[in-house]
């Protein structure tokens, strides 16, 4: 927030929370409450109704309540976009913020809740304790590598999706990107070398979904912020163990390892690519730059050293923005539709397929836009219909007889809604 | 649910729930979400800006977040309507209901949360963690006496108001009805004598409130399953224990407390009061029969064995209905409005004087109609401001400099607006 144009945007997103009243987000009432009728329907007496057979069954509550459509998008705010442990009060704009997009791209019901518990266990049993309000839970920006047994545990306890965006959320999008970006520069995914910087959720969640995809992992190096991972490197967490190199490599920079690396990505810190480490990747190099606001290295700078890349980032005055928003919405959205128990590898992997599988049917797709705007309209029947089939396919559906042959329209019904609702505001 | 009337009912509410939507509430979007500059200030860059002013002062909530207008509606679900202790999932549509009307009454956005956890500690230790995402917090359907402990302890560890609504919602509608009935039958608070069936959470929250708005304690009976409460009965928790009678007093029945009563207020199971109970009662008698939904006597029954009664229920199909929606919106409402710490004993009897007061000013007012419609449009600026103006004078207001002159018409024009938006459906 240094210069001008970045206060420009800091005092603009003020004003935007602020006015005309705080926040985004508020309550709709999607049933009439006119008459003392409709009250004693939605309210006492009527509403023992609905209790009663959700008391016999619990499945009735997605027949009766809005559980089916809702998300929460939970945090404790101590890993929160760049800004790191800022508390969880301090989150609730990001929290909030996530359920206007669960809204306005997968026309889902989020909800933040802002969890003031940094301890694992206790975390832990305040989202078991209240998790089945719910149809899914999208947990957001809690620090690694607590999240990673924050989540497991949590998907264990709950018969709902629980899915760290900030882990897999980046990783389908990251490997949709990848798709696109391997098929335009002609490289196999079996044969790439890959480099990793950044050991945290999305760095860890991407190389496990990387391999799942057939990337190989003896050509994942990762890298932390003191240089690659080996094992014997001295104290690493289970999840770094993973993907550590065999003891007696000897390379130990990032600048050594991304050597004749076809894939760099960067989950790290603004400026941890240097020109050189550019230089000297493989031909045709794809460079994800993900760090935020500011990138590894700036789309500028790397096509200062050469023209054969392609290079993404998250930020969205670039091209080839890497967004979560390209995945999230769409991964519940089907998961709702068929009330998956969970979210499996199948469903992202197909998820990031389907992203990928957009961008090529754009007209502007090329090195350029290697992932769709988040604004295209064929996400939602495209990534939603994929999840929902994959979902069924592993077994995790809970809805019988979902009929896979009518989603595709009904996707696309719901698509157009959201189109005419936000577009007529 | 047995006869045909009430399985209407039942069948009514179910497709209620059910169509064309599961449940009744829904995310509301109150910021434009266009274009992807809209974007980059709702998440991704701009909401770091947000997030950073709430990092440095937790009061920015307030100003950048729905926090200030939203009140969470918490239950484990173990005293849910006449239904007992059915679970959390089980009490969802009740809970949904609640956030409904918050909206449709007072403009508030609610939000339910179903908290699977019936431990006492372990409940309080949920709703701390998450208690801050709202500006207030209601409660509702846990079961007495854990529900006191519970509150109690709450509304300690939280800076924003805690209200058990079941406990203190109905002792304000309560109190409500009895000012009207008091006047119309002449009868002073100073010499009635009260008898109140039952001792869970409504009927001892509202003999704490009827103590603290003058009526006499000593002229208080109370009784449970087991008949009247005196000192020495055996285990009485210390809340009944404060009621309790002298143990020298000589009358053990529901039957014998009633006789020469001039307010019988029932918080107890359909069908507790005989007809020679209302018989033996002193003149021009007071009967809240408010069990649901079949109350202690049905108003035909009362009537058949003598007129000069004043009877309320809890029945939206009878006159004189006391209801919580009367209360509960406009007492958030107010609370919200001045940034309320905790709602104060003195914040519950104005709001009862203005509910009183709103009933005498309309053309129906009598014996009748004791207490207002809850369509009543004078509500709002009536009982919010009363509850407002009484946070000022307690000092739990933290909005300063809070112009109470203008709120009136704020309050006004926010009644207006809610009346079109409704009823324009």
């Amino acid at each position: 927030m240094q210069n001008t144009t970045s206060s420009k945007i800091y005092e603009a997103a003020l004003e935007f929370h602020k006015m005309p009243k705080p926040g985004k987000i508020g309550l709709e009432l999607t049933k009439r409450m006119v008459t003392k009728a409709d009250l004693s329907l939605a309210y006492s007496p009527g509403v023992a109704a609905p209790c009663m057979e959700i008391h016999k069954s619990s499945e009735a509550a997605y027949k009766y309540t809005a559980k089916g459509n809702s998300v929460a998008v939970i945090s404790n705010g101590t890993a929160v976009l760049g800004l790191g442990n800022i508390g969880a009060l301090a989150s609730k704009p990001v929290m909030e913020g996530k359920a206007c997009l669960l809204k306005r791209f997968g026309d889902i019901d989020g909800v933040d809740i802002e969890v003031d518990e940094s301890d694992v266990e206790s975390f832990i049993k305040v989202v078991r304790a209240i998790g089945n309000t719910w149809g899914g839970i999208n947990l957001e920006d809690i620090k690694a590598p607590e999240c990673f047994l924050i989540e497991k545990v949590l998907i264990d306890l709950l018969d709902i999706p629980v899915f760290h965006d900030d882990q897999h959320g980046t990783a389908v999008v990251i490997l949709a990107g990848l798709i696109n970006a391997l098929s335009l520069t002609k490289k196999q995914k079996k044969n790439v070398k890959i480099v990793i910087n950044g050991a945290g959720s999305a760095a860890i969640a991407s190389a496990f979904l990387l391999e799942n995809f057939g990337f190989r992992k003896e050509k994942i190096i990762m890298c932390d912020s003191k240089g690659v991972i080996y094992k014997g490197r001295g104290e690493l967490n289970e999840w770094k163990r993973y993907f550590a190199l065999p003891e007696d490599i000897t390379i130990r920079t990032l600048e050594d390892a991304a050597i004749g690396a076809d894939i760099l990505i960067g989950c790290s810190v603004g400026g941890a690519f240097s020109s050189s480490i550019v230089k000297n990747m493989a031909s045709d190099p794809i460079i994800f730059a993900l760090a935020n606001p500011e990138p590894e290295i700036m789309p500028e700078d790397a096509y200062a050293v050469r023209d054969d890349i392609i290079i993404g980032t998250g930020r969205s005055d670039y091209v080839n923005q890497i967004n979560n928003v390209l995945g999230f919405p769409y991964i519940f959205r089907g998961a709702l539709d068929v009330r998956a128990r969970r979210i499996t590898t199948r469903m992202k992997l197909d998820a990031a397929n389907a992203i990928a599988m957009v961008a090529t049917q754009s007209p502007e797709y090329g090195k350029n836009h290697i992932v769709p705007s988040p604004f295209n309209g064929d996400m939602l029947r495209t990534v939603s219909y994929a999840v929902a089939s994959a979902a069924i396919s592993d077994g995790v559906a809970r809805v019988v007889d979902f009929n896979l042959s009518t989603y595709n329209d009904h996707l696309n019904e719901l698509g157009n809604m959201l189109k005419k609702k936000f577009d007529d505001r």
